[in-house]
């Protein structure tokens, strides 16, 4: 079965916002075994949405669209899917009702253009929205002879996501299993890197990336790389043996690289190491604001290895808070090798953790020399104690917190 | 002119990374006047990329793609082009250099895959990329009689970036004046609104809504709503008065909701009424780990604002640090008024700032109840002091926190 996603949304085009739904979809797509060979994103324009159908009825098994299902006259998709198919629209009084229900409970008086949400294509069936008030569709077509399914969706991803595991996950499903074939999925599992270039892991393991089955390919990251090894099989057993083969000569040759799979990332992977080693950490972070301790915490369960952390922006807090002293801010500055020790020190003291890391630097736009950092790394009892420079150079503010917060990361996560 | 992009990879249609370069590339092309009225996502497919481009190609005057330019046999973007047209593909010189001075920086050895990055279509320019290995091409070809641009692009989004600003974005500038239109550029203005939910505000605009010009389109936020005023005009004179009339009716009916607009954000337009009112705040943050902290030393020239923020996630710290009382934890718990009141009691204390906020709550997934935050602002005087108790129900921790994240700021906002 091939999919297709339609996106519709001039604010999509105009890159007003991020379109968090093709990850959602793509991610889903793949892992009900739907190939998904094109996405479309147009806007609210009644040719030009029916235009980007009628490419995709053509080529495609499966669209899903998203956008355009809302209440004003900017809102095009059911129309347009109607008009393409010669259909007529008819009101749903379930559905008129389900809106209804939803003014009356927030004790508001539903506009009349509402009326609009719960039109649907004469033989469509409503895809139900228990999130809010646009419902899509579910629709079974011939075309040129072929059985096609239309699935809309409105934009709102949290809406896109309860309707699909609701409603939309289960209906491919039985279709799926209706079909009754022996078809493969693809697997895939991705390895995650750090402190290794893109090119430089592409070069080492270029004779996998030549090669067919499983496939390998290099993915980049947010200041990291990732290879992707991906093989289709009937099912899960077979895949991960294909892969594991793949992923046994790539760990000999840059295992020294992956800190994770998949979905995990730096923070997951340390916080699951602290834990591991009933261990715990505290932070005194300058330049980056809070950024480290907050990705720790996105973390469910780092309570158990967090206990404080101080965001020591101004000299004042340093000395006060962190009992650096007041020469070594005047002979050193506050971004020096001297002063991150110490505030590993006082954070440390205060926090009475297992490690410390402390960071104090020059994130811009202005301040000079934009881009360097320290870090300091220590532990209780002092048998760890080591400073890290970065020249991060003459990047932005967001990209040069990024980077420090993963060095840090990466840092503590080799050392501990 | 009319503008598409075709954004090349498989890891897009995978949903393994958000695509950023559309909001980027969107962005810059309505800032140039262009139209863009589709984009498409392919994968790394020879059929499928030949495809997507000969649809691109009838419809549209310039093409731009991002991706496939890499050294891998994965990278099919410049080939493919090639084939479409029938032309062949030559070495550059110039860029084989450039490439081998890269490695050569690095002292690494530049791989035999790396030459075919110096190909480009024999009557094509290169794109120089001074940030990587992958530059793409410019070419001026005529088709079905008409006069068509291709830009290509690599995938990653801070070269995208750098070539677009130093070479594509001043050769495109060029290519519009020497057409010498009086053309008409769109226009717009975003107003961003907290504390009013879409439909509501959409139900109070609804008149500006149906009307064509300018447009006004309601865009559904994180936690918040945007309505985007547009409208095409020679010059941004004639573009500022149509859109400030019909701003000013939007200000009379809902204006006590609008918080910033464009590029604001609660954060940044907090900074700079602190800034303005030369005022500093201090957090005490528990179940947020930071994220607020983060979000307002993301905005440059913070540190004038904010001197300390301390995150204690432990009840020990609450106590050693932020001086709450055991017997307040032991008989309200850490998720309470008290708790919270005291909190910023101990942080101003420590941070000798104007204000300051505190939050405790339970974030989830484990505890009770999810989603029950407790959040106190207090002033230096205590002139001030309030508390506010979100129920923010059944979200994701992700979620539960961003809310959070949104209420504080909004709320200091108002308040200060």
């Amino acid at each position: 079965m091939r999919a297709e996603i339609i996106f519709i949304g001039t604010e999509l085009l105009l890159g007003q916002i991020v379109n968090s739904n093709a990850v959602f979809l793509g991610q889903e797509l793949i892992s009900l075994g739907i190939d998904c060979y094109f996405q479309t994103i147009v806007g609210d324009n009644k040719d030009r949405i029916k235009e980007a159908f009628e490419i995709a009825i053509k080529r495609s098994d499966l669209i899903i669209t998203t956008g355009g299902l809302g209440p004003t006259s900017d809102d095009l998709t059911t129309e347009c899917l109607a008009e393409f198919f010669g259909e007529e629209l008819v009101l749903d009084e379930k559905i008129l009702q389900h809106i209804q229900n939803l003014f009356d409970k927030y004790n508001k008086k539903m506009a009349e253009s509402n009326k609009k949400q719960a039109l649907r294509p004469k033989s469509a069936n409503i895809l139900f929205n228990s999130a809010g008030t646009a419902p899509g569709i579910i629709w079974q077509k011939t075309f040129n002879e072929k059985q096609k399914i239309i699935l809309t969706f409105p934009g709102v991803p949290t809406e896109v996501k309860i309707m699909w595991g609701e409603i939309a996950k289960p209906f491919l499903i039985d279709f799926l299993q209706s079909q009754n074939k022996n078809s493969e999925k693809l697997y895939f599992k991705e390895l995650k890197f750090y402190g290794i270039g893109e090119s430089d892991l592409a070069e080492k393991v270029q004779d996998l990336l030549d090669q067919n089955d499983p496939t390998t390919a290099p993915l980049a990251g947010q200041d990291e790389c990732r290879l992707r090894i991906a093989t289709k099989a009937i099912n899960e057993e077979i895949a991960n043996q294909k892969i594991s083969e793949v992923e046994s000569i790539i760990q000999k040759r840059v295992g020294q690289f992956i800190y994770g799979i998949n979905q995990e990332t730096l923070e997951s992977v340390l916080i699951e190491k602290l834990k591991y080693k009933k261990q715990t950490i505290a932070l005194a972070e300058s330049c980056t604001g809070g950024l480290i301790s907050k990705r720790l915490t996105d973390i469910p369960g780092s309570s158990v290895c967090i206990g404080l952390n101080i965001i020591t922006y101004s000299n004042e807090s340093k000395i006060s808070l962190l009992k650096v002293k007041p020469q070594t801010l005047n002979e050193f500055g506050a971004v020096s090798e001297q002063t991150v020790l110490e505030m590993a020190a006082g954070i440390i003291n205060l926090a009475k953790s297992d490690w410390a890391l402390a960071v104090s630097g020059v994130a811009g736009p202005t301040g000079k020399p934009i881009g360097e950092i320290f870090l300091a790394l220590i532990n209780a009892d002092n048998s760890f104690q080591e400073v890290k420079k970065l020249q991060l150079g003459n990047r932005s503010r967001k990209e040069i917190r990024w980077k420090t917060s993963q060095e840090a990361l990466a840092w503590i996560l080799k050392t501990i």
